[in-house]
């Protein structure tokens, strides 16, 4: 079992990583968290009818009183009525800051979890049970949120988990569309900071159906090594933390403007590197581009941009985006793979290389 | 100018109180927050009404873009959705991470544009411009919340103001029964810290409606300094904090149960008081609480519990309360004036002293 320890100015905290991690959380609860009497698990419909009966076992195994709250797949369970469903869901059952809650699930679940923690009497314990290779991004960091139809994320908190025990054994039922999407943030990870992890990628990683699980511990936990060194720098984003965006300012926007839960996060992530690649070698990267595609397309990403899209959408879309502070774009370049840099980069340019490279 | 340091484990910040203290509002911002472009007032229709006027033309000489928006009175401000128009109109009007929320008006208006701030894109700074005397206690603090049908405050967060502007001539507007509330809090903060400011207020403050600039001055120094004491060494209500809800846990009950909106907080509060010293008198306080009984009345405070409020439904409410962590209720009590201590008392104890009192 792997063991990764976050530090944030606020708080510090473990990731277990490894085969079996799971069957450690009530041993875990039970040494650190005897005060806790109630556990309320969220998970969504589909983890649930996977993974649920097994982490209800374990986590009663703890000695402490087990609720479960069922949300909807995907994006769908960031809606502002199910966060109020799940507040309402606490307070009938007698949830206070006695209780924990655990989010069992992927990045979805882990954020309108973890939001609800962050504000149930102004903020009770939660552990994430991530079950999605994507989650190696989102369970770690704190960020947890809400969407509103105006833009992702919108209403949420910087709030870190207790804990995070990332059971390997879980990505085995992932769909392969779902590995595509986390794959995508490891492969973001990789560009931004470490370019001996980037050329393992691309020796290694040939076919996402066949990755191993010894390949699965190295490209997560050097993921989450990469965002911990990050995260632990910068905790709300005020500098550097802003770098973990590199493919996020158009990906936002594709998803978006596909209707959240249409879209993986990771594959628009994906369109939204290749882009912000381009840029990059506009602005004098030396980067072997065909080669990339070339690889991604291999793995089954699609690298256009879904044609009921068009351009001055995606413009006026990422100009919403949260990061967005004036009224010019603001990407995440790189001057060299590893070595990141924001840039705002005016309309015109942006609609050039948009047209050139879709 | 007055100016006090709060400080927390998360952040350092003044209130500035006095005659005038509004009109530094515009070079304060200036001076210290250079890169904020948009300032979104929310206040409330009573408040706006009187002070709106003013406070948008000092916000507007700082330079930065002026918006507002206007919610509904007391209670009624702190709902979901009023929440969710906030965040509406201010993503319709594209605040970002670069704009900032005043919050002008009483302790609902604080506490639902402090939950906007907290959570809007994950949190933006706020300023608190309070109207009221019961917001010297929820202005400082960093306490903020909306309301659920099931209970008060049970959806926030702790989360601080840069600062906060008590403008004293605000006070001079307000409605006696607004100032009985807020007068509560005062004596509360008294009694649980500071016995020579009890004799002060025993003393000098025989009528609300004519307390004087000085004495205003005074007073809510001396409870911001007391709330500020306990904050610094307890921001997020895991110990000390807890002292500074004496009266509360019947309070809350009783306001609950009245309907938000419908009985004071502070009046509510006071009797909440009054019950707590004659639970304190039970554990042994020595206490002169018919002398107290009669001064508040005098003031024009109800000490009797509103005739359809039955007990044990009080009971019940209080189980509810967010600081039980048990099936016993948890109060304040006094061991003497300026010493508080949690005590658990048992529902029979509870009833008995409820019959005998009321």
């Amino acid at each position: 079992m792997e063991s990764i320890d976050i530090k944030t100015p606020s708080k510090e905290y473990p990731v277990f990583l490894g085969q079996h991690v799971i069957e450690q959380l009530p041993l875990f609860l039970e040494k650190n968290y005897s005060d806790i009497t109630k556990l309320l698990i969220i998970s969504d419909e589909k983890v649930a009818s996977i993974h649920l009966h097994k982490v209800k076992e374990l986590a009663a195994k703890s000695g402490k009183q087990v609720l479960e709250y069922i949300v909807p797949e995907g994006e769908h369970a960031k809606t502002f009525d199910v966060f109020y469903q799940c507040q309402s869901f606490a307070l009938a059952n007698g949830l206070n800051r006695k209780s924990m809650i655990l989010a069992l699930g992927g990045g979805a679940v882990g954020d309108v979890a973890g939001f609800v923690a962050a504000t149930f009497m102004r903020g009770i314990p939660f552990i994430q049970l991530p079950t999605t290779l994507l989650a190696h991004d989102s369970a770690v960091g704190g960020k947890v949120a809400i969407n509103h139809p105006e833009g992702k994320n919108m209403i949420g908190a910087f709030y870190q988990p207790e804990a995070v025990f990332y059971e390997l054994s879980f990505l085995h039922t992932l769909p392969i569309k779902e590995l595509r999407s986390g794959f995508a943030e490891v492969i973001k990870h990789a560009l931004i900071q470490d370019p001996e992890f980037y050329k393992w990628l691309l020796t290694e990683i040939q076919d996402l159906a066949a990755i191993t699980d010894e390949q699965y511990l190295y490209m997560i936990k050097r993921g989450i090594a990469i965002k911990a060194s990050i995260v632990k720098e910068d905790e709300k984003e005020n500098g550097v933390r802003a770098y973990l965006n590199f493919g996020h300012t158009l990906g936002h926007a594709v998803e978006g403007l596909m209707g959240y839960g249409n879209f993986t996060h990771g594959e628009a992530v994906l369109i939204g590197c290749v882009y912000a690649l381009k840029l990059s070698q506009y602005k004098g990267l030396s980067f072997d581009l065909v080669e990339f595609m070339e690889w991604v397309q291999s793995l089954g990403y699609s690298t256009n941009i879904p044609k009921q899209l068009d351009h001055t959408s995606l413009i006026q879309k990422m100009k919403k985006d949260k990061k967005t502070i004036s009224d010019t774009i603001t990407f995440v370049l790189l001057n060299e793979v590893g070595f990141p840099e924001l840039a705002e980069i005016n309309d015109e340019i942006i609609l050039k290389q948009l047209e050139e490279i879709f």
